[in-house]
């Protein structure tokens, strides 16, 4: 494709976010252009989350991207929660009134979006780096990139940070007028593929002394687990053996179980944080999905809450593009972040409930496990999990 | 009276665990004698908790001791939440079913069961303090105890330890056979009556940026405030003005209201303290209340939970009176400690939900306040609150 010089929307970043949101907006007949600083191939192999909430099943089926997802996706009607040996089972549709969830990875969902957005010829560009975004509080804002080799800058009415966690769209705030709140956590989880069926056909999330281990899958015939480990793992400490050994030691419950073991693929070692950056627009530049805002991973909800953003984002520049008002516009930032809140706040919960953390004490070890449970055995405290869960409806 | 030899049920302590154990079993036709170190005026006179749940009222009704409490309680449907300058009020009924609580003082619960026990005769000795307890896993216990200047020796077939946190009882279990489960928290509470009606005719629980207040009340012209200081706060800082200008600001909300102000008077620093030790029976030796374990008083459960195992205590030793069965007392451990922790987690929970720690990072207290926000927003989560805190039925 060749450089456009100015569109309407520019969208650093083509993870879900961007490329959702650039979906959405192709809906509207709004114009808009996708920057991605790597090459196709990188962004269809990157291995992230795998749980779509109801509504973000919802939106990707309204945008045209819910075929394969549909053919391909479980959905899912349950998670176990394992501890002290015993198993739960929480049923979401009976917990939240008929909400489910899809097992279907994020990186699939990218493959769509990308196929659908250069099958209409919108402007996709691969390999084009974000360098800084010019303007924010101007009339006329701009994203400098470099492609090829060469910089160029784009001019937008609005650009919108898809960049994640590490991009350059937040900087974009100023220092004094912009908040970061953090949290981090003293534990990782080593992720790995599996070249094995799931040893259960739903998630099993299981509290252990040994510390949190999580059973989860991508297909049929592929199973994706997490340990949690000490911060600074490496992962080359951990031959396959040991890490099924563990698997199979923290999910141990009083029935027999044993996850069947295979080929281990793509261990990876991820860092479990929280962080919220505070408005998340400034000017003619909004944030949406990581730039704004990091979960760790445990509730599942950071594709989710990307998802929420970008939907909210579209409604709001449909209403713009259609009647010239700003008002959804100009409640972007709060419409989201209270979302946003309350999914940092279930991820923190789902996290600090399950994990064992190295200073913790036998009484926070006991409440952990009186928490769960009342998770077990109350009505009220199983379908708060569930709703958080499953997803609260989009705004 | 004169020192009995021998009893049934040596129980140490008389407080309300102890005193409702001895009308529990006086009901049953069971001997029992209740040691207490303090003279009556000291016991009938000291500040403690002042929320009965619906199952403690109920018990104080069935054996005898609901008359007065009927007359002078406050039944109380309701608890107001207060953060962000917005408050939510709890419909606890309408959230659990119908349970209520009562606002009646435990020195008055105290004071009417101290009243009935005398009427009956029943022994009760003042100013008789435990030294030990003796033969624990004999077939024939016995509480040393020192009365005006003597020491004796009580032979029982049971000994029941409710003498509290710092009591002999629970060192009657060797370090071998028991477990100590504790948490200490990074505040206190300052405590104080006010000769003034209260400000709000339900209990108001206030998260501030400047601290944790709770508005609180013992009759319809006394109040029982409570205000965050940090630990080792001495109450002579903090003279009258200053403690009503700060629940004041504490409690500001956007709409006008201001908390009357009066005379205070039994101004006092209370720990903030979490601990519960495993098993609470040993051979013959069986612990209650606060001997067996202590929470922070935010959840009000103190008081709850003692007359809880008290019941549960009363039951197996009516069984074993009644058949010669021991089922119900082999059990007492395992069935108080199940309620206890549920106890323990809603406790810590309202504490750290309603408390600014001194190393609190602005990403925590906004996590409280995405909590606050939920409990406000959704069924659940408020009933999960208003379960816990108008009490679990006794098992």
């Amino acid at each position: 494709m060749t450089h456009p010089r100015h569109t309407t929307v520019g969208i650093i970043g083509g993870g879900p976010a961007g490329l959702l949101l650039a979906r959405l907006l192709h809906r509207s007949g709004i114009d808009c252009v996708v920057l991605e600083s790597r090459d196709r191939a990188y962004v269809e192999r990157r291995q992230r989350a795998g749980i779509l909430e109801q509504g973000t099943v919802e939106v990707l089926r309204a945008c045209g991207a819910g075929e394969r997802m549909d053919r391909e996706g479980l959905v899912h009607d349950g998670i176990e929660l394992r501890w002290n040996r015993r198993a739960h089972r929480l049923d979401l549709p009976a917990l939240t009134g008929g909400r489910r969830v899809m097992v279907y990875a994020q990186t699939e969902v990218v493959k769509d979006l990308i196929a659908l957005q250069l099958a209409d010829g919108a402007p996709l560009l691969f390999g084009a780096q974000a360098l800084a975004v010019t303007g924010a509080d101007t009339g006329r804002p701009g994203i400098r990139y470099r492609h090829r080799g060469r910089e160029q800058t784009l001019t937008c009415d609005y650009v919108v940070g898809c960049d994640g966690f590490h991009g350059v769209a937040r900087q974009a705030l100023p220092e004094s007028a912009r908040r970061t709140y953090t949290r981090s956590y003293p534990y990782s989880w080593l992720g790995v593929l599996a070249e094995v069926p799931p040893s259960h056909d739903e998630l099993v999330y299981a509290h252990s002394a040994r510390g949190f281990a999580l059973f989860s899958m991508r297909t049929p015939t592929v199973s994706r687990l997490y340990l949690q480990v000490p911060n600074g793992t490496d992962p080359a400490d951990w031959p396959d053996d040991r890490i099924w050994d563990e698997l199979e030691a923290r999910g141990a419950v009083d029935t027999p179980w044993k996850p069947a073991r295979g080929r281990l693929t793509a261990k990876a070692v991820l860092p479990m944080r929280s962080s919220v950056t505070e408005p998340m627009r400034y000017g003619r530049v909004l944030l949406a999905g990581d730039a704004a805002h990091i979960v760790p991973p445990t509730g599942a909800k950071g594709l989710n809450l990307a998802v929420a953003d970008v939907t909210v984002l579209a409604r709001a520049l449909d209403q713009l593009h259609r009647t010239g008002s700003t008002e959804l516009l100009d409640a972007y930032s709060d419409t989201c972040l209270r979302r946003v809140w309350r999914a940092e706040h279930f991820s923190y919960f789902m996290t600090t409930a399950l994990h064992t953390a190295p200073d913790q004490s036998p009484f926070d070890t006991r409440l952990q496990l009186a928490q769960l449970d009342r998770i077990a055995g109350s009505p009220h405290a199983a379908a708060e999990l569930a709703e958080n869960y499953a997803g609260l409806p989009l705004p």
